[in-house]
């Protein structure tokens, strides 16, 4: 899932579809004027975004409209918060170290 | 920078690495090691998460430790912020068509 979200998100015509659908939910159809490109080609990239749970596909009669779905940006956001949590942390220990030397204890104080 | 970041986060070994930098710097011999690699496969690596702007390297006499960058991440975390609003978005109007269900004509009331 990591994997495909991530690759997924790294191409620039994903991301743009991602961010139409951000708008509201599109069928083939309307994705391919936007983007100059053949329902074929808008096809192949949403069956992409659908296998890294991306975007998420119901059925409206004949009508298959796309949307955006929360479990790839959850698998995506939920590892990112490990590394956001890391940095967080990083800058916590800096400014003990910065406050330490401030009030003149500082250097020996890992 | 995010066609860069994604992509280097899609690669497993990448993401390893970095999970081991969010406890830590480490330098490419303290990588090496953990990973079974060699040092000039972990500095191949390394590279394509600097430029990513996903690490950043220090000098430190002859050792030149890595640490996680916020430069990557930020881009990552701004660029998905527009999903999470877009889907939350979504679920509000959902939310208030159901309110509207209930309060309203409750014929469709379950």
């Amino acid at each position: 899932m990591l994997d495909a979200a991530f690759s997924a998100l790294a191409d620039p015509t994903h991301r743009a579809i991602l961010a139409r659908l951000a708008r509201g939910e599109a069928t083939v159809m309307e994705l391919a004027e936007p983007f100059a490109m053949s329902q074929p080609a808008v096809s192949r990239h949403l069956k992409v975004l659908e296998e890294a749970g991306l975007i998420a596909r119901r059925v409206n009669g004949s009508r298959r409209p796309c949307r955006l779905s929360g479990e790839g940006l959850g698998a995506v956001d939920r590892w990112l918060a490990m590394l956001r949590q890391a940095m967080t942390a990083n800058y916590d220990r800096l400014d003990a170290v910065l406050a330490g030397m401030e009030t003149g204890q500082g250097k020996d104080k890992p």
